[in-house]
């Protein structure tokens, strides 16, 4: 009994075999469950859902702060409004399933089943968009996304239904305003991951690898334990090419001028890498803002005293998320399924803490255990969940930093090596290509800000970036 | 400039004419845009979808205290699984938009994109059901379903892309414990209209009428200005059908049986079937569950003083969605801007107000304005929100029952004549159905409990049901 039971909570396989570990963390853990008879969909999971659904809501407020409002596109796009942006069209078309037909009828438009909502938003704003008064133009919407891929799907990760893209579009007098809006939408995402406690880089893809229809974009890159690079967020400046190809003008009191548009997104993806990046041995280990349970309290058996006891526990936290496992199981069958689980505070309860009047608190993150006095146990917990908020924090970002190498000298990398790579370089495309091939990993995108050394490639000195390499999801 | 504001605001088209009232409000207030090239889609804009919103979590709060979990089934099922219950199939086959493609690749199997989720869900359920501790299971969704609609279509009531429809599933291990499932999901939704103010009936469906698939289904059914019946939403008893289509059995310890299920959802069509019932010939009036602004503040001027005031009054309505409406407009305008959207409480505040320490509280139902003294506002103003709900949802009721009409003799109604009808019947199938084509008025349904009275068709006294008859959105 003990270990059939074990067997089902107790998380087998080390996080050092990170693609059997994700499978079975997120199997066990009831994020997904991935038994749904097409490939690359899942179904969501009550627990999964909460805890996606409360990020999302994080970025929700931020948006709302800033100013952005709720709509909602519709899911199928015509085909001649798909086709309007060539670049994009080319980006997508590819991947994107069709509908053809209504019951046995055959429809007289090809529907496309929504990979993005540029085309549609855009075709929409050009009729918004009239005056200067319109502007600047901010909206957001959350809606599942659809993508044929041919590569290894994997859960949350890369999937064929995203359930929860959330994506911001804006529009602007000008240029400039589009770029002050970028530099808007990065702090929004850094504040964004700033509370899942994710570490990332902030890289700018270089022009070559735009996209589509963009003109320049910023990706949030993060490393997931197996040492692939993960795009968490893409943040894009448009320009007026949407502008042109939709028509969309404004009049400024004397003449009608173009646009100029952002974009950016996010999704499930981040709470795949968040699992991924912050999980252990033992499973999730959810930061506080985003644990469906943020404390769970376990009676070390289920007497009426302990019952009441947490219930009365319970009520001191309100505020926070808690849960009281009375279930009929035995206490370590809990410890670990909770463990597995990713709640960050685990509160014990037995009938000697009574009499002395107190609570064992523990926290996933820590083996360490502490008798706290009954009546400071909010207190205690809350400065329990600030430290272990932090803590998660810095382990992600020294973990980050340690994993990126410095190339001090061109080599070349086999397939199966990971990790990110970082060079200086000069900032031409040729370099960059060049040395793409024979360190042979893929540029992922550069800093912005320049530091002073030496390119890589053409060893010109001077003001050089930080060009990044790394295989990706 | 006025004439033009007015026009732009003023809502020019009075409520008897409802069909085109109804189409200036929703396009007037920003609840959709229906300008998407898409017949029967509509793009959801941020007023519109914040009521929406609203709406749905007063019923996610209600599913949620009475045990129901928060799922997500993907948007495509494969036709093998579509296929898997033939009754249903049939309901639904004709009117699904179906994926045959991705790019240019012809797809191994079609995906119907989801008219509704049973199927794919039920093909779950036989995993996640195995032994009597995992029922009952009661779960939810809220997603976008589709329907090729041939009908006419109109936002909100019936559309080819629902956005969100919030559908409950439920397994349980006896046909009692799914015909009590059947009850508390009548006393759930009874408590979600009356949250919402909407006068309705809770009539049976006749058997020859049920949802496919099911045993037996109530609607929540209500009237249209237009005295056209609506179905608000439905709760079903699908009985074991689908658990023997789709082999869904638990182990009660001895022997396996099939699990008994039932399923109810509601939409955005109650939206629109509140904005139709509540609303008068200066726009919108929402309860105040679901207003997105439940109190605008308006100075009469735009200076600083006012203002001031204006934030003063706001922050001691802590708790309420409220507005200040400082635009650079005429005050006139606003106001009817306001009225158009629906907001329940407006608030004035001009010099002389502020000498004398009141405020102007006026409500969207009646003409009559008060002055309050500034320290009452909070109080006054929850006051004002409690009698207006009341009077909403008094003015609804009666408005329902005076429009149903009772018939004592059977007679024949031409097409174009509408409104409820109501009839004795002793409960034969025979009878109903030689009254609806003798009345020409389709039967929409009965209640369940039975009054002393005479069958309006075969004579026969005794115990009769009421039986009601509506031309149906």
């Amino acid at each position: 009994m003990e270990k059939e039971n074990k067997d089902k909570y107790y998380i087998s396989i080390p996080k050092e075999e990170f693609s059997e570990w994700y499978t079975e963390v997120i199997k066990k853990a009831d994020i997904v469950d991935t038994r749904y008879p097409v490939k690359g969909m899942n179904i969501w999971k009550p627990y999964g859902l909460k805890a996606l659904k409360l990020m999302l809501s994080i970025m929700e407020e931020l948006l709302e702060k800033t100013g952005h409002e709720e709509v909602y596109f519709p899911l199928l796009i015509p085909e001649r409004i798909f086709e309007k942006e060539r670049d994009f069209l080319e980006g997508f078309q590819g991947e994107a399933y069709i509908v053809t037909h209504a019951g046995d009828k055959k429809l007289n438009e090809k529907l496309y089943v929504r990979p993005t909502s540029e085309t549609v938003m855009y075709e929409m704003f050009k009729l918004w968009i009239q005056s200067k008064s319109d502007l600047p133009l901010k909206v957001f919407q959350t809606v599942n996304v659809f993508r044929y891929e041919t590569k290894q799907t994997r859960p949350l990760l890369r999937v064929r239904e995203i359930i929860k893209f959330k994506e911001a579009h804006t529009a602007h007098k000008s240029r400039e305003d589009a770029k002050k809006q970028v530099e808007e939408a990065i702090e929004v995402y850094s504040k964004f991951f700033k509370k899942l406690k994710l570490p990332y880089l902030l890289l700018k893809t270089p022009e070559w690898d735009t996209f589509p229809g963009a003109e320049y974009n910023y990706d949030f890159i993060s490393m997931m334990p197996d040492g692939k690079a993960i795009e968490l967020g893409s943040v894009i400046n448009l320009g007026d090419k949407f502008a042109r190809a939709f028509d969309i003008k404004y009049f400024d009191g004397e003449k009608y001028s173009y646009v100029y548009q952002t974009c950016y997104g996010i999704s499930e993806r981040t709470l795949g890498a968040l699992i991924s990046i912050h999980g252990d041995d033992r499973g999730i280990v959810f930061p506080s803002s985003i644990a469906p349970i943020q404390v769970v309290i376990i009676p070390v058996r289920n007497d009426e005293e302990l019952i009441n006891k947490a219930n009365e526990v319970k009520e001191s936290l309100g505020g926070l998320r808690v849960k009281i496992d009375d279930r009929d199981k035995r206490i370590g069958e809990k410890f670990y399924y909770w463990e597995m689980k990713g709640v960050p505070v685990k509160i014990e309860i037995g009938k000697r803490e009574i009499k002395e009047g107190v609570v064992v608190i523990g926290r996933r993150d820590k083996k360490e255990k502490i008798k706290v006095d009954e009546s400071k146990v909010k207190e205690k917990v809350m400065g329990i969940l600030e430290d272990y908020d932090k803590s998660l924090e810095k382990r992600g970002e020294e973990n980050l930093i340690k994993r990126i190498e410095r190339l001090e000298e061109v080599k070349r990398f086999e397939e199966e090596e990971r990790g990110l790579k970082e060079a200086m370089w000069c900032g031409e495309k040729e370099c960059a290509l060049s040395l793409e091939e024979k360190i042979n990993i893929p540029v992922i995108g550069y800093k912005e800000k320049k530091v002073k050394g030496r390119c890589l490639h053409c060893g010109n000195q001077g003001e050089t970036y930080l060009l990044y390499f790394g295989r990706t999801y």
